[in-house]
């Protein structure tokens, strides 16, 4: 009954600044769509560290008074990813320690492939594990390292590991930045003020009025020291593959990550979709918000009107009535709903970035169907779903992915579209100008890297 | 020290069916935009009535349980409009009487002109009133009315109040709506199962899966009475003056609302305003959500491309922290982002559908200059909100009104734009096909008409 | 189906004191234990009436940022005491209105006798009621009232009323004070810095530092004006009745009431039941905490040590488990626990201060004997409750009290004691230095006096 | 800058009952009074153990929900005791661990005086620690211990720490329950259905209907096996030192600790006081709850009558509220409140357990002098608390501690008492059947045993 997390979140750092966890916090609030289920911070003033986290989104966790006790000019922050049925508190981030060399904090974004048997070797010569997340593992290498600095053990404790890293440690006097050798996941450098901040994604340096400096590199270790510039270590060659989903649906669009923006990427698939799925159509609508930017690529390629025709709502709540007899895909219908003077009579073309699970889909095409659309056309801005994801992106099993299962007619016949058509994984790479060699695209191939 | 609540909201009524106050619940749900203040529900089994109304959102207000104790085929509801610094329970709606023919509860959308002498009066002789509603005028009006049967005194009274009214009265076994002979606010009948529905949009029909039968005529009360059609009373001739900002801004885009899509309408806006008011630039953005389908229209006309270059944060929460010094503009950017590589360097067309105080739109334009627009030129799908709505749109006082104190040019100045333009009221007008007779655009010209 | 609300609860009043309303807070807040439902506060500040009432405990309902709004050197206040099944947050008080001389808030402690003719009678006339409150009658009949002044309507409502009243009034500029003819709940005066304090005990005063002044009499009306003393109206003929109930359970031990001290007439009441009912036995055992003054007072006469060997739980929570099947008398063993080795093999006195329904007796008996005890004899520090209370206190219905419907001998052998003995009638009042004609001994005799 | 957490708290065990986590919940409920601040449980049901912790009341942190979560026979559960300042959720227990022996969940009461030598041996072997608890020290032991089974490990492991503990371990399979040589803490065994419990005192098994068998010997260590008795391991010879503070204070009054029952022992100490330290006076009066059974004892051994003149408030709530000029002593006087007609011109002898800072007596003596007290006595049933506790009560530092740093006239002075005598330490070991051999009276006498 081995039950693991994968860490799917977002991560920051904030070094050499009067406001530290304040800055943590407001980035960690632009970041908030990586992670819903639990968020925290941990700073250090030089003499000690600091660690607030709990459930909830960071506006829950953090107020002004919480906010001061967290003192310091150094601070990290992450969020968490929903997981369905466990909200332990446990499995909040930082995951603090005491250790010999005094105490240290980490954030990590991604997800270890060979946790099992780190963990394994740690247990059986006696270490204990308190939490489900990988990163305890990292804690338990760094301490038990025979090197006698804190540098030289985190280069040896992530040579012990394999997968996807995206690491801030704090100790009481330095800060170091890590990412895994393929750049998985992505993590940015910027100034602020006299000193520095790390994060998953750029959009938390536009809030916080940040300049963007640079990306980590892939396999590179940042080390903070007061007053002085941040140190570069190589830690590994680096090998890129960067995550090609970050583009596709889970970054922000006024995020840059991998040099690029993500808003841009996004509508650059829309178009490539329709060069290579054309369907004739009086109009485009994307599924809000995720398909957006495709929607228009697409509508500007192909000359088709584009049209917000399905509206999202903003007051979901949490409450849930039973619906009456009369009602139908309530669920779908609390959340969108359809413009139907623009819909009726009409052949629309209906954009999103993915098909998972398939239901969501179906509810959709259902909707636009008693909405009077005449025709209804699926195109899905990435290839078809085929494989989980074991680098840090919360996809469901195998089994539970429509795409795994059925081929793309059954799937069209399923969501009862009129016709339904993927990106290629080709245009897909050509669109963001990306290669086989540094993308990782295995949820599409099922080629795993690691 | 007099104080007067304008009645912003929503009304819905559901006669004749097994689950009347859960399907009053979910209209209120699909009618959330119209008033997030408070929430209430009044239901009848013929017995008595049963009313819940608490402050908040409509989910948090109620529950499976509490809906459960609403019982009876009968149900109304509503939801008020947040005013500032007010939030007595005490005026929240339905309001609840008990009078010489037995129980009434009413809901109510507008706002009476002659509120206060009509209150006045009644103080006069002698009357008492708890709330800082117009609506308690009504039960009044009815209380004391001479004639002998309910639907008498709902006609006398209404003979007695001027001003913007969309009505639902309950008594233990019967249901009433009625519209002012203006017709400012929207109110539509539906069918839901063997019963009816009244509601302020038509979005609420789509959720509960009711079907549209047609609009409450101005001036026209309908009695709903246990197996009977309803019986439509004509009160007073209807001189239509419907409020021409419910297309421009308050109802929600998915509503047919004066027999006429809104989103639709919001689109014509957008194309009327690219030729009234063109402009040479590289890209039309909206203001999210509300300059959307305007800015589609905008570009299908202009041939500039639409892009959703500013994005909106879904996760913004009631907690403020301060900023810190590097942070400018923080209110807006907690709500708004701008794509940042989309914008740079390029000439940017922004359409909002009105400017109310202008500080929104002036720190949205800064933050479109600091993100490196080479031009801003703000257009707005309405004409220069110039004076204050007494019927029921919740518009600041005249001297916060920045139309109603600059010019065109000062204001665009103010906001820092390279250049403002605003819609015509003839090219409005036209683009919805109204007209100055059948539409009231108070709130742009200071045409009052009551 | 009329429902009408008992009103049982405390008033305070604070008239001419720079913090009148935080003083309101704090004597609210010592009497608690008259109403845990809602409270309120309304204050004045000379030109308008500021409210705040809730649903919750006194301490829930306010904060010293709510406390600052309620602006103004007046303040009334009020809780409002537990009614199962009704907790309408409009049935709280005071209860404000605007009428033809302005506005005025009223708090009301005890029960209108004849509230159901006036109310039919109000009504009759065109007057509509919002809450289920007594003491909204009271308001129709100052706003409808022929006399100019305020005062003088005052006195004509009063007149008009029957029952059991202690209420307070706060208009625009002062503050009356009126005790019912009877003088059946208790209301004091005292002074608080340069200003005056009434409230319905005085353990109020002892809180805020104010000092005893003296009662309010039957049938007085005070009236406060600014940089006057209160003057004194005798608006009836004083013809007292007391309510007994209020020394045998509902006042706190520590207060005054109608000139005496609670806790000595308390343990006057154990020392005589000692005398009239005397059991041989090894020890006296109070129910906490409403039986210990009587426990010592039966103890001392007695002879028979007294022991606290009922414990009180502090900690009970309000979610429900449900028990195992080991466990027995969940309910009351959540709330009392018995010294099982002061319990073991000895005959025990249980004292308390009335049975109601009989049930919590028997659990405790059952907990006694289950603990050990030899014997034990139950006695109570009053007469049989036989008669429901019209004038304030909380008792259930007549088929409810045990002691309406079974003999004492029947009420012992269903409550498993040993023996059973009540204080006879005569007892309690010599007790309390009263007498037939100057105390309400209807809950025990039955003859109502109103 | 090292923090260390004083584990003074509860612990429970039960051990093959259907319903086990339910009988851990109500245990707790029973044991509340030991630790407020927060409550956990772990159960297993053979394959895998659950956890639930949180801050909070017991009736908080659990609904029959989570317990339902909560699977299987077995389930241990702790409340921890409130610590200013320190409400992290990670230092609440079960500790969980995971480790090559496959998961554990640890529970833990009483405080370890080799905690930071064992902590920094673990340390230098490249332990991490992730809370401030002494308890994760044991975790850590028992993971590392070179014996094979658990059983042999835990033996391993109490042998390396010293200081105050009951504990009780659970396994996939297995409950163990241990108590340090001293005996320091209570711990006792009863049986529930055909299972086990032990708990820190036998109030639990009252709650619950479990059967009292006897305490755990010191050093004894008790195995729980499903199907077999619970079998005995004398892993030290008992030198019994049992903690003399849990008859003073700490522990309820109905339950039976170290053999004998609390309210007795605390009866005996005031009737030992009343003959050390008489005093004419007029009344004896407690401070509640915690002087009542001394001074009942008082008053039956000197013949002054018993009054319980000091009333508690049940309604104290969380907001504070500046007091007004007018209010001295607020902070005591919300909670304790004089009956003055009791008071007033009589000479008073007050009762309580212990003085630790003297700002309460003072307080408490204020409030008696205002009510008119003519004298008033203070007596103490435990001898000057002069030193801090090391083993596991919540006492503060030694220069806190008012006896430590005056005479008993100074205090006398300083509280403003017309008198004031303590218990001596021969008397109070006297009345409770102890000898200087097998008590710690360390908090007195400063003789500290480990």
């Amino acid at each position: 009954m081995e039950r693991s997390l994968n860490e799917k979140c977002a991560v920051v750092g904030v070094f050499d600044h009067e406001e530290a966890s304040k800055l943590a916090y407001f980035c960690l609030h632009a970041l908030q769509h990586r992670g819903q289920e639990a968020a925290g911070i941990s700073s250090g003033d030089g003499k000690q560290l600091y660690t607030i986290k709990d459930r909830g989104l960071v506006t829950r966790v953090f107020n002004e008074q919480k906010l001061a006790t967290l003192q310091g000019r150094a601070a990290i922050g992450h969020t968490r990813y929903s997981t369905a049925g466990d909200d332990s508190i446990l499995d909040a981030q930082p995951v603090f320690a005491r250790y010999d060399l005094g105490e240290m904090s980490i954030v990590h974004n991604g997800n270890l492939t060979n946790a099992q048997e780190v963990r394994d070797a740690l247990i059986a010569k006696g270490a204990i594990f308190q939490t489900f997340m990988d990163t305890e593992n990292l804690i338990h290498l760094i301490a038990k390292s025979d090197e006698e600095k804190l540098l030289d053990r985190i280069v040896d404790a992530v040579k012990k590991i394999e997968g996807a890293y995206s690491l801030v440690f704090l100790s009481r006097s330095k800060m170091f930045a890590m990412r895994d050798p393929y750049g998985f996941r992505p993590l940015s450098l910027g100034r602020v003020g006299d000193g520095y901040v790390v994060a998953s994604e750029t959009c938390a340096f536009d809030l916080i009025g940040a300049e963007f400096v640079r990306d980590i590199e892939p396999g590179e270790l940042l080390v903070f020291e007061k007053e002085k510039a941040p140190q570069s270590i190589r830690v590994f060659d680096p090998t890129p593959k960067h995550c090609i989903f970050e583009y596709v649906y889970f970054a922000r669009p006024d995020s840059d990550v991998f040099g690029k923006n993500v808003y841009l990427m996004r509508k650059n698939m829309g178009v490539a979709l329709a060069r290579e799925k054309p369907v004739e159509a009086d109009l485009i609508v994307p599924v809000p918000d995720g398909g957006v930017p495709a929607a228009i690529g697409y509508s500007q390629e192909s000359g088709i009107p584009f049209e917000m025709a399905i509206m999202r709502n903003h007051y979901i709540g949490r409450t849930f009535i039973e619906p009456t007899q009369e009602m139908r895909d309530l669920k779908v219908k609390m959340k969108l709903s359809p413009i139907i003077s623009m819909i009726k009579g009409k052949r629309v073309v209906v954009i999103d970035d993915s098909i998972v699970r398939g239901t969501t889909s179906r509810r959709i095409i259902r909707m636009l169907k008693d909405a009077g659309a005449a025709e209804v056309h699926m195109r899905i801005s990435s290839p078809p779903t085929t494989d989980p994801c074991y680098y840090g992106v919360d996809t469901p099993d195998k089994d539970k992915l429509i795409a795994a299962n059925m081929s793309s007619d059954e799937i069209c016949k399923y969501i009862e579209a009129d016709s339904l058509a993927y990106l290629s994984n080709t245009a897909l790479l050509q669109s963001v100008g990306a290669t086989e060699s540094n993308y990782c695209t295995a949820c599409f191939t099922g080629e795993y890297i690691v």
